[in-house]
């Protein structure tokens, strides 16, 4: 087993499949998270979510103590005011890439910026639930 | 008992009485709630306040499950920088109306934005503890 | 009798019922009134709806100079227009109660502004008819 | 005499002829009324003209009641202030094509913006007296 | 008796001497007409006040016709938001001095703004009633 | 043969009828040519359509030359962003009609600005097809 | 072959491995063409790339009518300023997928706005050429 | 005699009836220092004017300590530009009337900004040289 | 010991020394700690670093309660971002001095602007760890 | 021949000394051309000029190729609007300077900003065809 | 004596004890000057004040050019408006810490953007007298 | 001697050589003082630099007075903050040609505005050293 990877959920992606399923869609976050397990058997997947910003610093932080090869990180409503999750992910080595379910573009005008995305390697925003693992992939071909 | 109301409070509300008399008055949370229980006695009233965001978040998640009838939900500051809270409002379905002890709009420029505002049914500022107690009687006559 | 409250509406409110009733409801500024009249039969309470601003102003002036408890105002589309309103309300001692039948939180961005609410002693917004009836219940308490 | 048109004009209008000829043109309101009268001897034409914002929302909502096919609409300077003018064309049913003698566009930056275009029919600016004409017959033509 | 000119007051000035008298003084708005009476007795003044726009617009309208030397005007809270009341004064010949009681400079931001600046001869701000005798002088000397 | 006219439609107007028909209806632009030949049997008209922005500013400048009575243009998206629309109409002396099929103040806020009308003769929007027929009307009475 | 998929580059992208290496990478463009040929041998890829925003826009709009099931878009430049490209990809049915190479929200600020981000069914950014494999994959997939 | 008055004229004042006499009249700053002399014999005036804001600075902190009743002041550009200067008055206790020969709020957007205003008494602005005379005769009667 | 002051830290400063150490320094928190504690012996110094908003806000609530002295505080990116840490400030009436490792005025724009400036007593920026013991020192002599 | 230099023209620049000769003089484009033949002899000069913006991308990249010492660029109107001709400069290694013909900074305010601008050597603005020369010898002398 | 600093005040500080003492405090620059002498004995501080921006930016450069160790400079109101100073601080190699006696945060809103505060070493602001003393007592440690 | 000319150079110019070589070059003053001579033996050429604005006003005004062709001013940082020197540009009749060493137009945002370019005959930036001749060249070509 090569790469160790972090998938890290922000605010009220606890409740995926069951709020605004026409914007979420239907797949639970337990559902989401045994998927990538299928798809990359061989890969140390772990999984975290939180609605608490402190405990994502937190486990950001931890997460590059313990030498993870890269986290995959769909920050949710903290994408668009949150300083010191941006300044987590520039303060450790461990290369983040954000990830939104939905298209943050088409929607209200404040979710258009994101204080992560400058500091994070890239970010695949609107192609739902694929995007985790597509944001695994490249992790596991360039991280 | 035939409503299940949740009053809520953000940061810096368990001061109330305390902090700044002038603006927010003398009564403490202790006795707000106290008075509450008593004007509406036939009612299942329950309270909650943090200074967490991240809390404030899961209790809204919380009541939801517990099949309230509504909130009352005072944010205090987060009402202005929270993208989170209002994006846990929207995900649930109960009704909150939010509240201000002050008048947010003879205040600082920065308290005339809420967050939370366009997703809750909607908003009473500046009428002191009467708020709460104008707000529990909505939720009593309408949710 | 001891309270005497005005409550005064502002533009198009005339057309109540049946003006866009998703947004007003379908309850008419007569029934409106006569709802109040019978929820408050102990109550001095007169009626004034004008499309006119200066008729608005005047009519402030003439409330202040009668001695009203209080004023409940839906200034209309004046709310977010109006500097004339609002030097009114400041003029004059009377304490006014800024109501609006629909959350504007939730409308068109230029509905989110209020000239008014600065100098009322609060706003009630999005609880439908419900609000001039809250309005009047806090001006009979605190006036 | 199948349709029923009116032709409102807002405030400063009355000077027609006599203000700013360069800018407005050299032909007086009531010459242009008569123009029109002329120009379609089988439409039932009224006009009203008004300095007054209240006159304007009051004549629109007694047009809507009256039953016409259709307003063309010259609202001056409330163009650019007018939130109560804007209401009051959403409220009402029948068809309104905003006009404009001169064009709004190539003069001062606050003419640029109209508060009514976004609930009218559609804008006509800049091509003088025989806008109004061009507007009536739309109106003919489609409502 | 050489030179006719109006003094021209707008919204709320008719409360005069009563109205947040910190701000506007104690000198009612008749007393500061007999005073300019006294003060220029071979001066045919005339006073209007309203707090309608479109009376004020009329007004204008009516004083361009009359033949007027001159116009001291305060428009008080339209100053801010009417562009009727800048269109009528540029569509009149008749100069027009603005004049304001209060300094409008040290006051809230939305008072620093004036439609109807650009279009008088000139602005008198913070001057109190002296401001209006001034203006009047002006008008002799050069009107 | 007395008028001349080139009717000039900007980038994705060759999908007219095919394209979002609720916003731009149901009639291709081959159809919309047909009608205004039909509809103005004695007028030199002439069609052009580009989705390059260069082309239209060719001809511009072509059609300038040519002595055309008058060019009517509905430049498509390029209306809100091409300077070098804007300054080849203002370079060549041939009056220019902007149309556009849907009304352009009722849709995306970046669709309210137009860099061409303030150096065209004036604008049509939201009258449909009927739009361009307007606007031949007039550049035959007035060009 | 069941999928026919086009990757469409707009402007500059024809320098690609020559132009700013540590920017954009040093893989040409033929080469990533040859890269994703090999990769997906199971997919109709097409090919086409200019710095012409009417190409584009032409080019879209054939490949509407080709029957794709999907386009790979990067338009370089074009992101920032394009409303022509925008309309053309809402005007098509086709699925489309913004794709950067660098991330452009690191980037100067202006590079952080695409018109095309609300059209799009996604965006993936800052993942250099396998953001194209990534944005392929996802078409096989769900278009 | 009573009052000490000084008038202060900031940068290029010293060309006044040179420097584009359409904007500024034709009278020198001689003469309307001579005419202010003649036209006030009984008060003790004093004049200075400098291209230099530390100048002007130390002219308003020298005027305050010689005990002058007020000072008229014409900051020319600075105006629009020194916080100093505002500083310098709102230090000193003499009241001091700004005063602008042009009518500043007709002009460029920049000049309709004053950094001194909020602290002054009072603003005359477009009365020409007049202005001057009109400040002299306020402070005369209420400094 | 006359003096009790906390010397409280945002988020991510547990990895100073760590994180970044061309922008704050090479020294750890714990060093930073027990430098200030051997420069002040007879001061009782307590510390406290969390990434948790909530906790800051109830760590400064209990140090109101303790009766400390003074406040020393480094928010870090909360900095920029909290109003709850703003209220809960200006809530307590212990004195608060912000401090920054870095000078946040030669960083990102969003950097320049703190919520908390304007209630703590004052802010020492860009002095390193210097900056802290400067506050102590401050705070022993002024509170 | 040392020398070889591109002089690169944008749209509408092909009228040059028909279009509005107030603000761009009198000499055609081939007149322009053939003087500054004339003024270097010994230098390679060569000419383009095109209304199509991926024309002059087109022209950038081949004159990149061709080993060209410099280019003298006038955008036009893409000066304002082109990112695509900015990432062409910057794509390349020849040295640009940027020319207009009139004072683009005292103009329209949309015409003070250049695209081009920060990735130019420098910039010649408002010096009319001599302009042009300047550019040459400052290449002849520096490139 | 080893440390050689400069302390140099702006804009009005000759007026510090006498100036709005509830802002700046009631010690006078002398003062100030004697005190800090006394409590550094082995420095070799020198003083200036200046009204004039042009001064200031000479004497930063003579301090360059004598071998000062560093400077502690509070611009006053050239903070805010000084472009020249800002250059002149950046253009000497001498160390500069920039101080306000009053919480310029706390102020009115064009007090918080300070020119310097970028190029300068760091800021201390609101702690009164002793800020100087702070930052000498920085420049002695680290300069 | 036909032409005579003033160059004249703003704040920290005089530290030319010596500041920032990187940005400014290596060549002094004095030193291209010198090349300008050499370069134009027959021209008039004058000289004066300061750090102070009201200097560089009277300096304009005497320049006026004195019958110069025309003017080479380079501004340095007053460019971007000084309405006085804007004025006296304007108010004399010299033809002036503003010259930047560096490109402004790629340095700090600040830097990108001039008061002074609208009212200069033209503007020069980023050339060097050359930058002056270029402009020598053209007032000899036309003043």
């Amino acid at each position: 087993m090569e790469h160790k990877i972090l998938v890290l959920n922000g605010p009220n992606l606890n409740l995926l499949g069951d709020r605004e399923p026409d914007q979420y869609g239907e797949v639970s976050l337990e559902q989401l998270e045994a998927d990538l397990r299928s798809e990359f058997p061989d890969t140390d997947l772990s999984f975290y979510q939180s609605n608490h910003e402190g405990d994502l610093v937190d486990r950001l932080h931890e997460g590059h103590r313990s030498g993870l090869s890269g986290i995959v990180f769909n920050p949710g409503a903290y994408t668009h005011t949150s300083v010191a999750l941006r300044d987590a992910v520039r303060a450790i080595e461990t290369p983040v890439i954000e990830v939104h379910l939905s298209n943050i573009y088409s929607r209200e005008a404040f979710r258009h910026f994101s204080h992560l995305a400058p500091v994070c390697v890239g970010q695949i925003s609107g192609l739902g639930t694929v995007g985790y693992s597509l944001a695994v992939r490249w992790l596991r071909a360039n991280a």
